[in-house]
């Protein structure tokens, strides 16, 4: 998909494993609210709907049935994941749809990756 | 290390990575809280000093002077990173010395792993 070249352009570079050097501060400041939006059960479980669904999007209409939680309630989560770079959106029509950002979920995921061999 | 296989034995089989199926309402209020202790930028970098020390493991002593923060500061990230299982410690002597846990954060980092290909 096309709309996510320029979030893949930007996030480039940073950051190596923790396994292999220890973050800088301002790395360390621009990350932390991406993990923090992840903190909350609810945030990680729309993420990984919106993540695993097929075609890479999906329709809040197919997320909201999914939780006990208002629509209101909802969709205040899906702006935390938004404002951390996790996901994006586009409104069509009445609906709004959402996709992950790959680029960041690949960021986090490679600072916390732990060599082959560690803890062995 | 031996003291960490026990840890290791605890962890193995979840999760798949969120690309690949929704998490399940369990396993997200079990791993939330690791990512909510992450979600903080002294903890983030306490934790890749941890991470990236030499040897492993890392005695308290050496951590405080990186930051101009308190000792009790320094201590309470300390325990939030142990409560959530991304860090454990053992007191020798005067000082308590810290190590990470790699199974957690190899858990952490498989959750948000993108296969090669996605958002490309």
């Amino acid at each position: 998909m096309s709309k996510q070249l320029p979030v893949l352009a930007e996030t480039t570079g940073c950051c190596a494993p923790l396994t292999r050097e220890p973050i800088g501060a301002p790395d360390a400041a621009e990350l932390a609210p991406a993990f923090k939006a992840l903190g909350d059960p609810v945030r990680l479980q729309l993420l990984s709907l919106i993540a695993s669904h097929e075609g890479g999007e999906v329709c809040v209409c197919e997320l909201t049935p999914r939780f006990e939680l208002t629509g209101p309630t909802i969709s205040h989560h899906l702006k935390v994941l938004r404002q951390a770079g996790l996901i994006d959106c586009e409104r069509r029509g009445t609906w709004v749809y959402y996709w992950i950002v790959p680029a960041m979920l690949s960021r986090l995921a490679g600072l916390l990756a732990v060599p082959a061999g560690v803890g062995a």
